[in-house]
């Protein structure tokens, strides 16, 4: 990480920018407005920091021990006291990680132009911002329906044109994931923001090419991977000058033997020990963490009492008629009960201590 | 599980009871003031339901599928509608499971009077109710303090008798854990609620011997096992008749390669699943769930908005000099805001869906 | 699963497909030398199988439960006693899952021709089949190095023609993994097996894409994913009609807290369960699982007792200056004398009880 | 760690003894046929090193940074050339970690005198050297049969009798497991080897106790514990001067989703790492990792591949009929395949490269 000086000049800025490709990496400037940080993507390890500080307009030089440097903290600190150092990502009009929870809902699957359009309506009244629809879904077996996207490009197509119609009419940004690097570009032109699955979370060429639309990235936790991975997976996106992520928590691996109650784990201290490491927001998905409606309340509720910046919740008008995951979606009238009360807890915990975890005040 | 008449004689429960002993198993009898439930201990698998239906008082025999049978939702519905179908257990004036979350706070260990006697006084003014204070303290290392009550048998008695000191004076139920068979009984003199720890959950032998003492048990989830072998184990002691039973989630095995930040992941779905399955409270450890000091404030109240009955939190007026996990007890008047807020938290859930999961409705 | 009568016309089969394909479900049709079996592909849960058992030249027809019915045994076994039960995969004139242990082994990364070409020599001398390489690294962090084919298309197709040359001079097959959708095509040209390593498991249009390839594919476990899942994504390859899999076992995640002596847990239990479940080759890598050196020539020795089909080895003249995974790689003499043992022990268990799990006797 | 130096006097020792007594911590007295080394027992954080290092007859003072010291190659190490490095424990007649490999057999459970008599000496007849049978059987469900000796003392006194009896007539050691602190003496009285069970591995008390016995302890891995911690517990029976340790792997917590194809994951990485770690013995029960009769012979050879010092696996002559377990015990005619088979690789890899691991030579 190299600091620059507040009056470095953008010549001073570019001889940087030189002498890292030099060594073969490659250079993140990130502008402040009081400063400049310029991060280094690559190996860092045969870099002397030494040599950088002499540069003319460097302030400082050094390395940052953790694998995730450019959505580190340490990272975002030294935009000092007049920047913001928790950073707000916007989908459309929307803000998350900004002063009041986020609700990303609707159902798991796409599966027609009606269904969508009335889950649509029915979230946006419940309280929702954002509309989620899966079109390629990732499947345990390829014997299972794997969304209208997989039976061929002009289904997609398609779908994706729905989920458009559907955030233009009733005013929702939209999110749709993304399963295979041939579906990148389709997909952006369509939705507001591209998610990343958690089986795709360790796919380094699919997060690459996501990050290269500049849209804003939904990246899920995969649920085998520690925090240190998760976030070192994400820095493949910001590596690319992508910093517009908002990172997902959505169950990890149960443990120990017998009878698995919920599909997984929902592992809510990740929210602020992430929230500790990166400036980055956190929002949770209780939906396939719990697999079971009658759990979503109460974990909706403790996701925002632990910090979360929003939730991304699957609601179905007739839940039972889904053709995935029919268990665990709600009613647009249950989504509107944890929308206040969520509202209400996330109120209550900013006023007192986690405004700690999310705030300008730092951690 | 035998369902009597409501208008079944003593002598026909006695009858039941009998016939119940010739399959060599032992008879479990709860009065309700409606009817009585006798449940059977032991192997089942030759016992004959059909005949115990046709004895005279005998409403309804059948054999309960889940292991744990006498701690289960389906045993507490068959208290009907003028039951309190929810168990509220009671530790000296404290009621676990009722109207209000409960919180026991203390140090991690005693380590002596004035110490003791000063945090039992913060934390009861903080709104602490119940004193926890560690004895006999179970440690990874030999080479680790093991708490003052493994130096002997009088210092575990001068250390008991602190415990009930401090409980008396400011008015406070107290909890201390036990690490091994012979220190049952006398723990049992001194303090008003015994403890399991996680590394004791699997050892059946204690809970037998505890679970016979009549007093109530903090009943804690060993970090490796499932909910399913949790509560199982938990029937252990419910089978010597003693259903003052608290559970305690407290943190598992993390998931992942890489830096853990936290020493165990909060498992916080467990807390409505668990109360799904069983009429016993469920309570949360987030001091050794997480074992840091700046993640005790999110978690708890998490932990409440998930529906926890009531809260262990490690106290110190000086954390840096505790002899035991110094690095994660918080100061009384962090404990005041985490009461202040978890009380609003509580009674914010409890008015929406929560009570779902934890009144007279049932699940 | 459709199996035909042994004496079923073409265009019985014709009809089969053409029914299959009303349900928008794929056909896959294998012929044996006795007789023809049809799997189908896709959601069958809406098939009625009793109608297809009606059809002219059907002996029978049933769904197969488990979710990966191409691989499974139960579908080889429909091939009578004239067919051999288990697969033999062949890698140019290498057979995986014959009468002998195959090893593989080279480098970790390809660094350069040199590099490679003493590798191929040194590994063949000292009794390796096939060479690989990794030209396309997966990394956890996008600050290491991520082989040479990341460079540039350029470089990736330099690389992967030492490893044809090194494959032809020295008479190994030759084997690399493929980490993105736009690498499969270009690495098909020049070696003879695809690997999809531990972190792309779960990627399902990766799979797809290299199955349609026709190339053996070595199929690698992630490292969080149960046998089950396992086996149900390697059913997306066969999905598209390419069963030369090879399944690698190479570590799961560590279970427990502290220090971890080795990188992950190496699953031997999972060979002959894997075994028992289909008819594919298993080997296993004991250089990624333990990711120390002094432990390669154990694990080696009880793999193959397991009953592994073969074994991958990461091999360098001089570990301690290898671009990745340094402190993992043996030397070549070290090579020969695993390769030597492990002959012993496969004919050792072979002639005894592991015949059971591998030979035509079927499980 | 104290070494006194080789002509310390016996005046010498008893000094550095009664100085450690100081710090309130105890002294572990080894004494080689070369040199006398001491190991402190208790919290060694404030012990002065640098004082121990000046007194009379002392070698050399340090602190073993390792949790386990007591047990640690770093410890046995001191006894330089002349001196095993590698423990061998005695069992009656039989050495474990000696020349050859061990095999303990016998039933899941004891259930009756005819049983366990024909069962001994079908194992004896098959190659067994030491029987095993249950008689405190630990089981998930108070709802399960418990062992005979959970009925009553005068059962649990009977059934031990019975092994002696067995033991005597066919000249077998025998083991059997403790699982609650009353049952330490009684057992001691009648069998050669006392077993703490997966369940009691974090059990403290009652490893102090079974260690106080003298007895040698067979000692196994929790099943969600980490090897650190394993080891990190063994110390607890070590620190009370008992050393006659047998460590076993007996399967872990699985990893991943869908359904589990064996009870536990054996992990045999375990026995390279733990013998680079402890010069204690390690054996392997495939019986309860697998839990599966047609796994054992498969994960016996690749356990004593991996270098085990012998097996411990459940005969019955009539597996069907077993009370506990009955799905994963063997025929005695298995055993002696088993016996034959893994007394070849045992010669086999030590004669090349596990002597690394288990020889006089270290590691």
């Amino acid at each position: 990480m190299i600091i620059m000086k507040t009056d470095a000049t953008t010549e001073e800025v570019a001889e940087v920018v030189k002498e890292i490709k030099k060594y073969g990496l490659r250079a993140d400037v990130s502008k402040g407005s009081y400063r400049t940080v310029i991060g280094l993507v690559g190996d860092e390890s045969k870099v002397s920091f030494e040599h950088f500080a002499t540069l003319p307009g460097v302030k400082e030089a050094r390395m940052v021990e953790v694998p995730y440097k450019l959505i580190s903290r340490e990272y975002s600190k030294q935009f000092e006291s007049e920047e913001i150092e928790r950073a707000v990502v916007r989908v459309g009009d929307i803000e998350i990680g900004g002063e009041r929870p986020v609700f990303i809902a609707g159902p798991c699957a796409v599966e027609g132009h009606e269904q969508l359009l009335r889950i649509a309506e029915e979230a946006k009244e419940a309280g929702a911002h954002i509309l989620r629809g899966g079109i390629f879904k990732p499947r345990s077996s390829v014997h299972s329906f794997q969304g209208l996207g997989s039976i061929g490009w002009e289904e997609a197509r398609e779908a994706l044109s729905w989920m458009r119609e559907a955030g233009e009419r009733f005013n929702l940004a939209t999110v749709t994931e993304i399963r295979g690097e041939e579906q990148v570009d389709l997909a952006a032109e369509y939705v507001d923001m591209l998610q990343i699955g958690t089986r795709n979370m360790y796919n380094q060429d699919l997060l690459t090419k996501v990050a290269r639309t500049g849209k804003p990235i939904l990246f899920k936790r995969h649920f085998g991977a520690g925090i240190e991975e998760f976030l070192s997976f994400a820095e493949y996106i910001a590596a690319e000058g992508n910093k517009n992520i908002v990172l997902c928590e959505r169950g990890i691996l149960p443990v120990g033997k017998g009878k698995n109650y919920t599909r997984y784990t929902l592992d809510l201290g990740a929210v602020p020990t992430i929230q500790k490491e990166t400036y980055l927001p956190v929002i949770v998905d209780p939906s396939h963490a719990t697999g079971r409606r009658d759990l979503i309340f109460s974990m909706s509720c403790a996701a925002v009492a632990a910090g979360a910046s929003g939730l991304m919740i699957e609601v179905h008008y007739n839940p039972a008629e889904a053709l995935v995951d029919a268990q665990q979606a709600i009613m647009p009238d249950e989504l509107r009960e944890i929308v206040d009360v969520c509202r209400e807890i996330h109120r209550l915990t900013r006023a007192h201590g986690n405004e700690k975890n999310q705030g300008k005040a730092g951690g």
